[in-house]
């Protein structure tokens, strides 16, 4: 690399460190790469730090020590995050995407990668200091945010099958009852999945009475793993007989009502 | 937003540019947002086009005209490409992966965020140029490295179904030969997911005989759609009887020994 000045040395490091949400970089990688003394390099990362404040985009750290160096946390401002998800309820709201038996189309919305990115990096700012190991989802469609999720935390996805399949080598297997058809499913995790004593959150697109969070938790039993958070984009009400009790969502959908071609959905409270 | 420098507002148009890949921006958007002259801004896009060029991560294009602004295209050198492939091969090598029925475990590969990015950055770059409108994938496993292509070339990504579910409206199936296992398999999309005439670029995590990549290009002929690219992370030989012509894949498999616990594994050549 030829020798950058600066203005351009700043903007590289953030393009590396942005690249790679929670990766440690040490000063010495830097100093390698741009050919720079470390105390150069310091200077540039409070340029950094600065940037990263103004642009509300989460927090540049600098962590002490042998072990230590400079990592990227991506974040979005509280203001950021109550318009984005306003406007996820108004696409929600104005367009028809009522699909009879009461469910919603969403798949354009949970499936665009600017979306999921952005929720990506909501959940994961909700969760992080739940030190997770890994972001479980269950197939199919809470597949992209739980993977921008996971992305944002840098740690890896863990994707929870709802059938046997045989490719993936011996699997655990859980039988549960889905909390608002009653109906019994199943949910499979292949062994190999997860390393014993794990920590993990859960994300997922949808959940009503949360039967699916709660095999979850169940099945995370069986890996010696606990859940220390659920994430969902969309609950719906009402809330009572919840089977699972601590949950983020984003969204609440009050009512769809295939009549009028109505959908009452607005952003969850925060405390 | 304070009132930056051009050392912070090189890095600060950097990092909005990246997390926002094939997004044109304006100048009188960064002008607004960084309250200064478009003069100046012109003058730090040519700075960001340097540092992108010496971290070699892509492209900045600027775009002339009414319309025009600056746009980021990710990349990633040939080299690099090539390093990060050899890389994952050996991964494959080395550890215990072989699952009876001649499988192999890659679900901490391609679910792992840092991995599947550089993927999706790498499935980008070789079907930029053809225009796709959608990326295409099929449940599951190819989802997070389908999603990461998306990421990178900014449209939506489309999940064909392995079957026929209630919560997407009204779908379009077919009936489809797996090419290696030669049972019936039926793959589902919903009629709202993509629109008529559009090009298509569909990725998966894994091509045997190309029977699923052959489907697919069935089902998007009932919606008018073309399938402009096929890329996979991996094929496996022997490449006769493949079902379909035109693919990349970045891996060629060739060869599991069960017995000796052996995997032969190579990136794939390139013209």
């Amino acid at each position: 690399m030829e020798r950058l000045h600066r203005k351009e040395r700043v903007a590289a490091i953030l393009k590396v460190l942005s690249d790679n949400p929670n990766v440690i970089f040490s000063l010495g990688y830097f100093s390698e790469i741009f050919d720079s003394a470390r105390s150069t390099l310091s200077e540039d990362i409070t340029i950094v730090k600065k940037v990263v404040e103004n642009l509300k985009c989460g927090v540049v750290e600098t962590l002490p020590g042998a072990a230590g160096g400079v990592k990227y946390v991506p974040g979005i401002s509280r203001e950021e995050e109550e318009e984005f998800i306003s406007r996820l309820c108004d696409m929600i709201k104005t367009s028809d995407r009522i699909i009879p038996g009461g469910f919603l189309y969403m798949n354009d919305i949970i499936y665009s990668p600017e979306i999921s990115s952005k929720i990506g990096i909501i959940m994961a700012q909700y969760f992080r200091d739940k030190n997770p190991d890994y972001v479980l989802t269950i197939e199919t469609k809470g597949i992209p945010i739980a993977m921008m999720t996971a992305k944002a935390l840098n740690i890896p996805l863990v994707i929870i099958r709802s059938d046997n399949r045989v490719t993936e080598g011996s699997t655990v297997s859980i039988n549960y009852i889905s909390g608002s058809s009653k109906r019994m499913r199943t949910m499979s995790l292949s062994k190999r999945s997860v390393k014993k004593g794990s920590r993990c959150i859960f994300i997922d697109d949808f959940m009503r009475a949360g039967g699916t969070a709660n095999g979850v938790i169940e099945l995370m039993k069986e890996f010696d793993c606990s859940v220390e958070g659920i994430g969902v984009l969309v609950e719906s009400l009402p809330y009572n007989k919840r089977l699972v009790q601590n949950y983020v969502s984003l969204m609440n959908l009050e009512s769809i009502d295939e009549e009028k071609g109505e959908v009452k959905i607005h952003p969850s409270m925060r405390k």
